[in-house]
Parts: structure tokens; C-alpha cells; sequence
């Protein structure tokens, strides 16, 4: 129907704007951020090291990389208001939605937008960065029946997220691969809840105001909550044993198999690979191996039998090994969205300060399809 | 720039989707709702009966009204922990922001979405409706130090909101005049908060959390709050007779006049008109015509002096003369963008309920212009 009416649906395929935070190269399979491949990024970088990066664009000096490293240390406690609006849900709401509110709520302190103030935005972005963190655990907790970990500042980001999850400082090993799948996670060019915290923003909104935005889009399940979906798949097939044909019937069936396929890339996602190699070394380390043996076969045998006829979606995407990582670090699968946006802040606000350098308001067109002369007719004679 | 790299910054002019929700005519100065023009609306529908047409698409029979009529009403009362976010906020924050919380938090008990259950979804609709006008009124109450006001049930929703406002039932016509404004304000195809609805809504996320992500939008000076900054000229221009030169001085010096030119309208938007008329009404009626004095010589003189020298932009928009009318009303000037979003809430829901229809997530592509083979070099040897 869209292409009949002469536009894309979905603005797929239609640039949006320009960018230089990250690209994603589908085709080949490769995705990076300011022109550092995401495999490199792993491997050498951390959280603060690239929320640094991404949001001014040149990589820290050692004074500065120290600078961004206590703001977010100094940054994490909550204002007394947001901690009482994450209190006044019900345990039952939706963590996202409960985040979403507390983002509105963290802009209730916050200026008016100043758009060439890019020291003060910038700043203004690592705050919410480092609250988001915060909010996101205490929240977890809350849902769970636990009191609030009050957030350390002798700890680094990933380290006091769990922290502040758990209760407990986990092992060098588990913080190291949460920091390195916080990078993984932090920008994917113009993704549905980044496009919202532009169009937002676009209007100079708030910055905090854009990004409860952002944190509504990724809430919704055709966005966030993929790498749920694939856990409640391999819990559904049981055991490993079970997974071969599992496939082999929902491809008979035409039912879909998670964390398979992705609009952008044709080829692996990167962020697959580095996944799934922490996933192996956790689980040799802890030898809790059910969930990776089940989705090891639903991935071995996706490529198997799809390879006989296709070249096309084969692939898993980051969500495919993500949800057992996490699961062996033991956050509940209702935490997983708002893991990914503890993490997609930095890209979101990176857009928006970029954005800001050379604003216009986003105001599409539309393709007007109803009636053009109608009039109101009396109540009496309407059928 | 953006021209050059072969993209239309902010997406003018490229269409990003089908609507029959509502056209603007730009060039013509017409607006219509659904194919019904903006004046007769104006002259013969209710909110009630608009809100009724936007979301379902068809006028309603008797029945029809007296059913979402009586909807309307029973959804007023805020649930206990939407009211408990709002008394959360300091009184200092700004209204828009409280309210962005506390639509986020009104999606706390709401179900997941069904894209196909058209019927609950015009139903939560209605509810979101009746409970954001709620909202505007405790914020503002809270803000200038008055306890809230219950809604009651006996009063249409035009008259309920300005009783819950300012504490007494208004006259008919003031009533009926502040039941115009909102429909003039309930749609407007693509603006900025209306697109925010729609892509947020795209990835299926709920209701409430993309509109609360559309008053995030609609909080940007770029989008809502123009009609504030009419009449804070107004005020700085401080008398009638000192409005022309006023006016002289500001076209010699460039500086802008608010209240003039849309980036879609090329004549006079329909809405000023009307606005003016009843304002002129106010006035007569209550003998208070300042506000209104200074505004029509601005007005008389930027037609007279633009005109001149250009036949664009030069004809007041919809923010022109609303702002006058409201503080008629006895309406602080900080509400005037919540008020907006009183009215809107219908116009993004019924965007977002249409486009369900027929979903696709909006993913539109960037063009990358940043360095593609970077690496990380030691960071002793960065400067």
C-alpha cells in the first residue's frame, strides 16, 4: 500500500539525517562507533572510556578520561522526587514504564536547553547516564521486595550496577564482560527509540525529556525485549536435546524462531560474535551450561537448514546471546530492556548533542488519504 | 548542508506515512479534520462529539455520544499513584515535565498492546483523554499553592476542566469558547509531538507511554509555548499605543515577532480567525481589551508593513491570538502548552490507533559522515 501511495513506510530506507556517533555497514557485517570497530571497542575500551567518546567525540586524555570518571561516580545518587515517583508504582508495573516516568521526573531540575552549551549538555548527558544506572537497579530491587543499594564510588559503572542489583561487588571477570555488553549495546545509528529522542529533542526539548521518550520506544516489543523473547524460547524447548527439532518444526510450521534476522544486516551481527564468546567463558566458568547448549543447537541447526535454501536473515542478531549471558549473572529476564537502555543513554544523548549543533525541527509531511469535503450532518440522520 | 548530502534536514516535505485524521492546506489556509473544514467544526461540534469523529473516524449517532460523553466523564479521577507522582514534583518544575512523568506513570496499569483491538484502544484512549485533562489541573493548582479540585461528572469536559482549574463552574459562554479552543488544537497531521506519538507507537510500545513521549515534544519552545511568547511581547510592548513602533523597530532590527508564519501555512491559518472572533467576544463582554489592543496594532501594522515588500509570512498563526483569549480566562500563561496538550491528546492517540492499523516500526537510515577506519591509540598518546 505504501509504495502504491509514493512514500516508504516505516521511512525505511530514507535518510533521516546525518551522523558521525556510529554507522552500521549491514551488508558486511560490521558496526562502528566514530570509526572504531565494535569488535576493537571491546576488546581495549570501557564504559567510561567510550561514554567519554561518543559524547564529545575524540577520545579521552588521561586527565579527562579520570574528569568523566568521577562525574559519574558523583552523578549516581537520585534526586529525593525521582526516588519517590519509582516509589509510588505499583511492584507489578512494567520496569520500563516505570523508568520512563523517572526520566521525565530527573528533567524536573534541569534547565532550559541551551543548544551551543555542549560543555553544559555534555555534562548534563553524563548525569543521566550515570541516574539512568541507578534508577534501573532501584527499581529492579523495588519489583523484587529488596531495599535500594545505595550506589558506591569506589566502583566503576558496571561494577556498581550490579552492584547496586545484586547487593554484591561482582567477581573482575562478570563486571569486565557486563562493561564490554554495556558497549555493545550503546548506539545502532537511527534504531526506533534513538529516532525518537531526535525527533523529541528536535524541538529543544529537554534533554532528559527526549530520552524518557527514547526509553517509551524502547519499550515497546518490536524495539526492546528481543533478548527476552529468545530465553522464553529456550526455556519453551526445555533442553538441548529437545532444541534439534524444535527448529526443525517451527521452520515446518513457519513459527518464528528468536533473535534471528535484523532489518540492517545481511551478514552476522558483530555484536553476536563478542557475545557469544563471553557467553562461553562464563558458562565454562560457572559449568551452568543448559541455556547455551539449547540455543548452540536452535543456532546450529537455524544455519544447517536455512543454509539449504537461503542466504538471506540467518543470522543471529545481539539479542541471540545476550538474555543467557545475563542470566547466568543472574538478572531476571524482566530486567533486560532496561539493561539495554542503562546502556543506549550514551547513544541517545550523544544524537541529540550532535544534533543540536544544527537543529531543524523534524516535521514530515503527510499523505492525506480521507475525505476532502465532508460536512456535519445532523445527529439524527447518522447511521 | 543537508541539502548537499542529498537529504531534507528535519524531513520537510518527505512523507513519512498515509493519514485521514487530519489535512493541513497550507496554501489555501484550510484545515480540515477527516474532511470537515476547522470553521465548521468550530460553529457546530462539541469536544466530546470531536473526540469521538478523530478516533473512530465516523460521526457519532446519539447513542454513540451519550456513550463516549459519559466515558469522558467516569475516567476523570486520577489513580492514586498518578496523583502521587505529581505531588512529587517540586513546584518549581515545569508543568510540561510533571506531566510527561505522570503520563508515563498513568501506562503503569495499563495492559500490553493489541494493535487489532481497535475498540479497547479508542476505550483506553478516552480514559487517557479525560485523565490527562486531570492532570493539567492538579499540576497547575499544585503549582500556585491551591489543594485539587475533583472532577465532576455532571459538567462537559470544556466546562469540568476550567471547574477544576479555578475552582468554580464557568459561564456558558466562556465554556463554550474554551470548548472551541480545544478542538482547534486537537490535530494538525505531522507536527512535531504527533510524529514523537507515532514513532514511538510504532514499536508498539503503549498508549500512554507515546504520548507521554509526545508531551516530552510538545514541552520544546520550537513546538508548544508559542502562544506564551505572544503574550509576553505583548506585555513588554506594555500599552496599545506604543505597539506600532514597537513593531517598526523590531522589522528594522530583525528582531522576531512572535505569533507570525508556519512552516506549512502561506496564508491565514483558519484557527486565527476563529480564535480572534471569540476573543473579540471576551473582550466586549468583559471590558478588558489591553491585551487584546496591543495585539491587533502588532497585527495591523506587521500586515501592513510586511505586506509591503512580501506576500509570505506574514499572516499570524494560531498562537497569535489563543493566548490572549486564555488569560481572559483567567489562565496563567505557564498552562497555555498544557492546555495544548489537553486538546492534542486526542489528535496523537487518533494517530497512533490509525496507524496500528497497518504498522511498520520507523526505522529511517542515517547518512554517516564521520571517520569509517579509526582505531584506539594508547591513551598517553592522545591530545
Amino acid at each position: 500500500m505504501a509504495e502504491e501511495l509514493g512514500f516508504s513506510k516505516g521511512l525505511a530506507g530514507v535518510v533521516a539525517d546525518a551522523t558521525s556517533v556510529s554507522q552500521v555497514q549491514g551488508e558486511v557485517g560490521r558496526l562502528i562507533y566514530r570509526g572504531i570497530s565494535i569488535e576493537e571497542i571491546a576488546e581495549k575500551s570501557t564504559f567510561e572510556e567510550m561514554t567519554y567518546f561518543l559524547l564529545r567525540g575524540k577520545m579521552p586524555t588521561q586527565p579527562e578520561l579520570n574528569k568523566v570518571t568521577a562525574e559519574l561516580k558523583e552523578f549516581r545518587a537520585l534526586p529525593k522526587t525521582v526516588e519517590a515517583v519509582i516509589d509510588a508504582a505499583p511492584k507489578t508495573a512494567h520496569p520500563m514504564m516505570v523508568l520512563q516516568a523517572a526520566m521525565a521526573a530527573l528533567a524536573w531540575d534541569e534547565a532550559p536547553v541551551n543548544l551551543k552549551d555542549v560543555d553544559g549538555n555534555v555534562r548534563n548527558a553524563v548525569r543521566l547516564t550515570a541516574q539512568l544506572g541507578t534508577a534501573v537497579a532501584r527499581i529492579s530491587r523495588r519489583r523484587r521486595g529488596l531495599a535500594p543499594v545505595e550506589p558506591r564510588t569506589d566502583l566503576s559503572h558496571a561494577e556498581n550496577f550490579l552492584y547496586m542489583l545484586d547487593g554484591k561487588v561482582p567477581s573482575k571477570d562478570v563486571a569486565r564482560m557486563f562493561d564490554v555488553a554495556l558497549m555493545l549495546h550503546m548506539d545502532h545509528d537511527f534504531n526506533a527509540s534513538t529516532f525518537s529522542a531526535r525527533v523529541i529533542a528536535s524541538t529543544e526539548a529537554r534533554l532528559t525529556a527526549s530520552v524518557s521518550g527514547a526509553v517509551g520506544a524502547l519499550s515497546g516489543p518490536l524495539h526492546g525485549g528481543a533478548n527476552e523473547k529468545v530465553l522464553e524460547m529456550a526455556d519453551k524447548i526445555g533442553a538441548p536435546e529437545k532444541a534439534k527439532d524444535w527448529v526443525a518444526n517451527a521452520l515446518a510450521t513457519k513459527a518464528k524462531v528468536m533473535g534471528f534476522g535484523h532489518r540492517v544486516y545481511r551478514t552476522m551481527d558483530p555484536r553476536a560474535k563478542v557475545l557469544r564468546g563471553m557467553l562461553e567463558q562464563l558458562v565454562a566458568q560457572t559449568g551452568d551450561k543448559s541455556t547455551y547448549e539449547t540455543l548452540r543447537i536452535v543456532h546450529d541447526t537455524m544455519i544447517d537448514e536455512l543454509g539449504k535454501t537461503s542466504k538471506d536473515y540467518i543470522w543471529p542478531n545481539v539479542d541471540f546471546w545476550s538474555g543467557a549471558l545475563y542470566r547466568l549473572m543472574k538478572i531476571e529476564t524482566i530486567d533486560f530492556t532496561p539493561i539495554f537502555a542503562v546502556a543506549r543513554v550514551v547513544g541517545w544523548s550523544s544524537h541529540i548533542i550532535e544534533m543540536w549543533q544544527d537543529n531543524r525541527i523534524y516535521r514530515p509531511a503527510a499523505k492525506y488519504v480521507g475525505p476532502t469535503e465532508a460536512t456535519i450532518s445532523p445527529i439524527a440522520s447518522r447511521g
